[in-house]
């Protein structure tokens, strides 16, 4: 039988090698690397380049995109000047809860910290999407998303100034901003959600501490009140190597 | 005021340029060709390489790397020897209904080809995720999933044998797996799911005949029938650049 008993259901089938049985060197390389990232266990020490290269006797380079791979799918942590097994992907539910609570959930400590809070006019495309009108004032609060002081995304909130007219005034920015909402007598009613996997802009990159072109996984969400009023849109940016998204379907 | 008026909300803020104003020449040059493929619109043929670089004044291998990017996004796609600007990506609902309707709703025609259909007995990690019993026969069927002739996906689905004994007799491997079950009495009852980005192994990149290391979007499921017995453990990786997946949330 061609299919291993020990075979995890969620891994690739046949450990990704193609029935032609052909695969590009650094990929055997990844395979063999990728074994040694099990044993070692979290936060377990990679062993360097130089090492790695000469046990499986390939070049650097071959070594180093085989680590390059493992550490774009989350396997792998940059530290400092080494390499470390890293923990498993953080579970977030899709819900209306929080990222405050879906953080604390999984025993981490949620933080933000501010990049920009401005106003400005509702544009054509944020008006088509929520339902505010064109031109109204709207806020716009940008902050980074932090985990146990790691940051882990990259959060956009847009909503109108009519709402919540003192957000500039009375909102403490590393606090949650559903806990603010709430204190000002506004509930969540329903939303929206699309999730898409985008490469991070420079900008983006730079913010949240990753590399260039890293994987990240996007959430729109068009939110409204328990009135059906449009409340929010929320365009959040979450590590493709430290999230993924939970849900539960009932018929 | 440094914020655009027609900046989109979904859109990265400030066109994804840092603070410093810094970026590097490739990425200057793929904002260009965004605004080009905008212009353009779906199944524009966009210049050649050697066409941008004049245009541009940068070398080849930038323009590349942009485009490189554009691809791997889904903004464009190649076409033969050229290359064009992609449709939208497809939204698939989040839910407890099939591909096959998920991909109908949206106007296209779905389809499957036969990879793999063996039997084997059930490992202890499967046991563990299902609630089925270690080494009893499961079924695993695994297919490249189609939209509209176009290979957009890969799904490992494993079942128990005792559910659906003659599945390698009497099922379509082209037809819905889920109109298959309901045919046998079997009715969903609820699901579990978790979506992560993933790269594509070699295999998995050969058999949906897209580049290695394109992000994936990857999708877990544990489902149950309506008396809460265990059905089955999907395994679906659709293409990053071609699909995004919608939910609708409430309180």
């Amino acid at each position: 039988m061609d299919y291993p008993n020990d075979q995890h259901p969620a891994a690739p089938v046949r450990s990704g090698i193609p029935e032609h049985g052909r695969i590009p060197k650094y990929y055997a390389v990844k395979a063999r690397i990728s074994a040694l990232v099990d044993e070692l266990g979290e936060g377990g020490l990679l062993p360097t380049e130089r090492d790695l290269s000469e046990r499986y006797e390939v070049a650097r380079e071959t070594v180093r995109q085989a680590i390059r791979e493992l550490v774009l799918e989350g396997r792998l942590r940059r530290r400092g000047r080494g390499t470390v097994v890293a923990g498993p992907k953080l579970e977030q539910p899709l819900s209306l809860a929080s990222y405050t609570e879906g953080v604390r959930r999984q025993g981490r400590t949620p933080g933000r910290n501010l990049v920009t809070l401005d106003r400005f006019p509702c544009p054509e495309a944020l008006a088509a999407e929520t339902g505010l009108t064109r031109g109204e004032p709207v806020w716009h609060l940008e902050r980074v998303l932090l985990a146990d002081d790691e940051r882990v995304g990259l959060e956009s909130t847009y909503v109108s100034v009519a709402r919540i007219p003192r957000l500039d005034a009375d909102f403490e920015p590393d606090s949650s901003f559903y806990a603010y909402l709430h204190q000002q007598g506004i509930a969540f009613g329903d939303a929206d959600e699309r999730i898409e996997t985008v490469l991070a802009t420079p900008r983006e990159a730079l913010l949240i501490g990753t590399p260039p072109a890293l994987p990240m996984l996007l959430i729109h969400r068009v939110s409204r009140d328990t009135d059906g009023q449009p409340l929010e849109r929320v365009r959040t940016l979450f590590r493709g190597d430290r999230f993924s998204f939970t849900t539960h379907l009932s018929g």
